[in-house]
């Protein structure tokens, strides 16, 4: 084991040392005009508008650290980012990144976490063009995510229509299911590999980026990232399209996006969970989710799971649950 | 005085009644497409290019809840980020706002930050277009400014040549002196207007916007936002630009920046400090300095304090005084 006096603090290295080491890991991006270093960055708007979306995550709130490395932290704030930038079918182009952390904190953790911010970015096509360091009691992340829509209009949440087909595309419940097994402590003797993605996909989201834009060209009426819970989110595009939707569980269940084998699997080692619940109202996988006119064709990857039909709210075939999904403030 | 049952907090309003409350306070702006309520935002970006800049600010670092109140909280916040705009050549357009909050908080205390950030956004010509809301144990606000250059190169910190004028636009060291004041205990009991308006100063900045883009087309070869000290900040731009900078402190005094004599009693209430300290390493006066060339004429409003000269340094003739400015992760 290192000794402690061998860890390099985030102290030791001073604001402007980290911001510097952070900086030497994160590569330019192809809308990069001006990056890291000034007073502010310029970014490629070729459309000229820009998609822009903030997402705050605070530790022990929205991550543990003894629950996910700091790779898996870095890669899911921006992942949740550019996620939304994806639901308006944009194309994810930069991330600005506001991150405080107590001064004794290892300075690798958030090396650690600069190369997750890196990786996912790079994934997307987009890159780190500026942010912030401050000092803090615990971690706390906040990150800009901009986007380029390259002439199309923005798919809103308010353009559902009765008749439309609400349809899926990315993953939905493994990270909901990921967490009720880390929760229950089960995590870490796990050996089923479709329980560890499980954990894995509640650590590191993968969204379907390139989903978005996509489902943009081929007439998606409406659209939202999937980030509070699918039937809560859902609930968004019927209140801001004044429609109901309804989803069929089967279909929902049979679909592409859910891990079904591995989500009865997890229900079972925690003892008879509802596996479904997961699907309908667990939050951070962001998936996608959109409406698309009866007639159109549905692009590549996307599951019909429900209609849309006149009324106003959502909810799910045959059952009376509600779905609240999550609010910050609860007590 | 009111009862504690009588304050509605913010875990009172939820995280969706937060939102709406905050939301029916934000104007929308003219560059706004797609304002809060979606996934994203969509801001007009004339230029094609977006300038983009990100600050934390940390309760208890960048600021104490006993000493400013929520407006001027909320108007600083967006005031540091839209002045790194402006340092940029750019006009401010849109800023989104991370904002963490304890639950217990009053709501009325959000809503007031609310109206802070609303009220400078309108100063600058920008408007809020998004945000998230998260708990978290104390306040921390994250904003990102982004910003149009309507054609303009933007002027960065590595443009200074030898030969250059150095000057300066806004204001410089009354925040450091009025905050030296806050720490003496001494601001309540203030009745000078000069000393009260030291005071102000600390607690809302009011950076000259418009002097950014003014600057760039009068020639401005750099320019930087002096948030963290006079010479500290001059020191980046000698470091980005490989030049010298040297600064007249006769000329500095006398400039039109500094409230020479609000300096001058504030100094002798606080039994003799050196004001001209304020002045050089003060920082959260959001003053903008800029080089120009030798033989461009300055826009209104600015003030030579020194030239640029071959070197590597930023210093203050006749001091040999090392300007540290602001340290983060100082022990």
């Amino acid at each position: 084991m290192e000794s402690p006096e061998a860890v390099v603090t985030v102290a030791d290295l001073g604001e402007f040392g980290l911001i510097a080491a952070m900086r030497a890991l994160l590569p330019a991006g192809h809308a990069q005009l001006l990056g890291i270093g000034d007073d502010a960055a310029v970014v490629r708007a070729p459309d000229a508008r820009v998609v822009a979306t903030s997402d705050l995550l605070v530790e022990g709130r929205h991550f543990r650290r003894d629950w996910s490395g700091p790779v898996d932290i870095g890669g899911k704030a921006a992942a949740q980012n550019m996620a939304d930038v994806a639901a308006m079918g944009a194309t994810p182009t930069a991330l600005l990144v506001g991150l405080a952390v107590p001064g004794d904190l290892p300075a690798d953790w958030v090396l650690d976490l600069t190369r997750g911010l890196a990786e996912e970015s790079a994934a997307a096509g987009a890159f780190v063009a500026g942010g912030d360091v401050s000092a803090a009691d615990s971690v706390l992340l906040c990150i800009t995510a901009l986007g380029d829509l390259a002439g199309r209009e923005p798919v809103t949440r308010g353009g559902a229509r009765p008749g439309d087909r609400v349809a899926v595309t990315g993953a939905l419940g493994g990270a909901a299911a990921g967490l009720a097994l880390l929760a229950a402590g089960l995590a870490d003797d796990l050996a089923d590999p479709g329980l560890l993605s499980l954990v894995a996909a509640h650590r590191r989201p993968r969204p379907p980026y390139a989903a978005g834009p996509r489902a943009a060209v081929f007439g998606a009426t409406s659209m939202i990232d999937v980030s509070d819970g699918l039937i809560q989110d859902l609930g968004h595009i019927s209140e801001e399209s004044d429609v109901a939707i309804e989803v069929d569980p089967g279909l929902l269940a049979d679909s592409a996006v859910v891990p079904a084998a591995s989500l009865r699997a997890a229900a079972a080692a925690l003892g008879g969970a509802d596996w479904l619940d997961w699907v309908l109202a667990g939050g951070d996988d962001h998936a996608l989710a959109a409406t698309f006119p009866p007639d159109a064709a549905l692009p590549p990857g996307w599951s019909v799971i429900g209609l849309v039909r006149a009324g106003n709210d959502a909810r799910v075939t045959g059952r009376s649950d509600v779905y609240p999904g999550w609010e910050h403030f609860r007590r």
